[in-house]
């Protein structure tokens, strides 16, 4: 059915979200015959609430084409939670409303897990009071963790940017005579794809000696003993430390390096995973210690972002648009891998409810028990992702050219 | 005169000194009617002190021309300061002995402040001791703070660095439909350079709302109302804070934090400046904070290099090998840029005297009084030094490919 076309970003920034973006405002400008006005989502479904929508229309391709190498969410993202409908319908009653206002028949929600959930529940809700709409989920998170997709737009960029910056990192760190501990905190939470990455910087001798993901339990006097016999055995030690790992009991490092030094109580701001570790393990160990969080860089890198990682984001966003004129909704589009042979990845569409809420963490037996690395299976399974660099325009004066769209709010029809 | 040659690189790294190392090397090949053999210091005077040389003169051409694509300091560094020969010989006795022991007619020293220092202490006591050997410096420093030289290299390749990066991270800052003040910080103890080329940003409406350079004193009351107005309009405020800016007393900022929070007192792991900057803001101004450190990425992401800065690193190491061979020793080779026209630096020869010891920084008439940005007098000094991408070598898997070298030990003769 015709009608015009919504899309939203969600959650975190990455370095290729807005080449999803690029995807799904191109091919539905090329699909007129069934999509009449394109808009987007100011700062995801919180602009729907707040009908703050932009009107995308009447871009200059050239600019939207240069969302493949523009980073972050170029709508504005949210991390803003709906309520259970069936404890409070207020905010779905307002989607409808401004869905009806816009004549919205294609919605596009990017974003990660709880964005997903977030698409799911306006999908069952617009159907549940027969407003015929498609909705479609795209996934994002550089942190790997979203279900039924071989994996997620994002990560392959940050993969890269993790293992190219260790590698830089590594020559550096290991320059002096002197002993030295560098500890590199990398982003996830709860999953350990990201610190895995690191490890592909040991495929070139500039990796870390040892990673600890979160998927295992971080037993601090183990930890302590780890890297007191690495140490004693390189005196230049890297470490990869994802923010996410935590003891048995579930504490996080910051929150046990507090514990472990009574006069750092009440500090005002918290210190990451390494500060905390740096903090604990100079109390074992003497030597000369580094601390480095990645911080927002992992995630936001556009400049060393992976190709196959752009090229897919931009496929899934144009992918989506022909899935739902061909009648698809209620389904995520993720990334299936042949089972042999080449890399060369499949669209599939999953049922929303079967992903949303999930998380994929990574497998037990890909992480070396003595943490001193990964297997083979994670080598085969990230190198792809990560390949290629995109074709970067610059500016003349040798920095990036980021697309600069007019964002005209949508005005009433 | 016919004899050795002899390299070694000191200080902190850069994406850039081994470019000046391949340029050493390859020029040395090429003379051989005056150079015999080309060695290199591990870990600078350090390894002339213990005798720990490498021989270069069989490596393989290519790998040597991939030092130039390869950060840090690939013989290593070191931090040693030599006594002032007038109250302590040994040192310099060494180092003539080794010279002796090895023919070395020809050393080239790489680095910052003090390693012109070590290079115009070794170049004196080698020529009153009537040991004839020409003894050049090379510049190397991320700091920009060398003097009687237009510019630094690595300088170049660290302002690409910081203003591409800081493009990034203001992309991912202001996404979200909430106040937030990001702070991050930026290499620099003395001199602002590098806080100055985050201002570079600004050219793509990508920059910091504020800079902070340690040569104005750092007046915390100000910068707090200064912080204060400029969140209460914006609402989303990303700063660049130079880790040396301290106040008229001369105190830095993670000094001045701990003395505020007397309950941090003798928080084991120290942060830095940005960490301290927010301890201190979110006592004032109530909003969402992120602290960033650009850490060691700042001086080695050689795969965010300028072209123009590699090009002439590695010019300076040539160039220097023939201006020893036609007689010149006791200098640095520095840059000169042309009076008007286009930007095309020419290589000029500094008395080593005039610049050990000396500190440039930044005309305070280039930093604007408000904070808000740099003058346009700094674009015009750094916008021609960041110019330019290095076509660099890839391994197939899409990670950077680092020069292999042998690093033979030399052999006594």
């Amino acid at each position: 059915m015709r009608g015009n076309l919504l899309y939203g970003q969600s959650g975190g920034p990455t370095a290729v979200i807005n080449a999803s973006a690029a995807g799904v405002f191109l091919e539905g400008l090329a699909q007129s015959e069934s999509i009449d006005r394109i808009y987007g989502a100011h700062h995801g479904v919180v602009g729907i609430l707040e009908d703050d929508l932009f009107d995308l229309t009447e871009e200059d391709r050239t600019e939207l084409l240069l969302l493949k190498q523009t980073p972050s969410s170029i709508l504005g993202s949210c991390r803003y939670k709906l309520a259970d409908p069936e404890v409070d319908e207020t905010d779905y009653a307002r989607i409808l409303e401004i869905f009806q206002k816009h004549n919205i028949r294609y919605f596009f929600y990017n974003g990660g897990n709880d964005s997903m959930d977030t698409c799911r529940k306006v999908s069952h809700y617009l159907a549940a009071k027969h407003y015929e709409c498609k909705v479609i989920g795209l996934p994002k998170t550089i942190d790997n963790d979203l279900v039924g997709t071989d994996h997620s737009p994002g990560y392959g960029s940050a993969a890269r940017y993790i293992a190219t910056t260790f590698m830089e990192i590594y020559q550096d760190a290991i320059v002096y005579d002197r002993g030295q501990i560098t500890v590199v905190e990398i982003m996830g939470r709860n999953a350990g794809w990201l610190t895995a990455a690191a490890s592909l910087a040991q495929l070139k001798g500039c990796g870390p000696d040892l990673l600890f993901l979160p998927e295992k339990p971080f037993n601090l006097e183990q930890v302590i003993e780890t890297c007191r016999q690495a140490y004693a055995k390189k005196r230049i030690l890297t470490i990869a430390l994802s923010e996410g790992v935590r003891t048995e009991e579930g504490k996080y490092l910051p929150e046990l390096d507090a514990d472990l030094a009574v006069d750092a109580f009440g500090h005002k701001q918290m210190g990451g995973a390494a500060q905390a570790l740096v903090g604990i393990l100079q109390q074992h160990i003497p030597t000369k210690y580094r601390y480095i969080e990645l911080s927002l860089m992992q995630r936001c890198s556009a400049h060393l972002a992976s190709r196959q990682d752009v090229e897919e984001a931009f496929l899934l966003g144009s992918s989506a648009v022909r899935a739902a004129i061909s009648g698809s909704s209620n389904v995520l589009l993720g990334l299936k891998r042949p089972e042999q042979g080449l890399y060369r990845p499949e669209i599939r569409q999953l049922v929303l409810d079967e992903v949303a809420n999930h998380e994929k963490t990574v497998p037990l037996d890909w992480i070396k028990p003595d943490h001193s690395g990964m297997t083979q299976e994670y080598y085969d399974y990230a190198l792809p992702l990560i390949n290629g660099r995109p074709d970067l325009v610059l500016d003349e004066d040798g920095l990036p050219r980021f697309a600069r769209l007019r964002l005209e709010p949508v005005r009433a029809q």
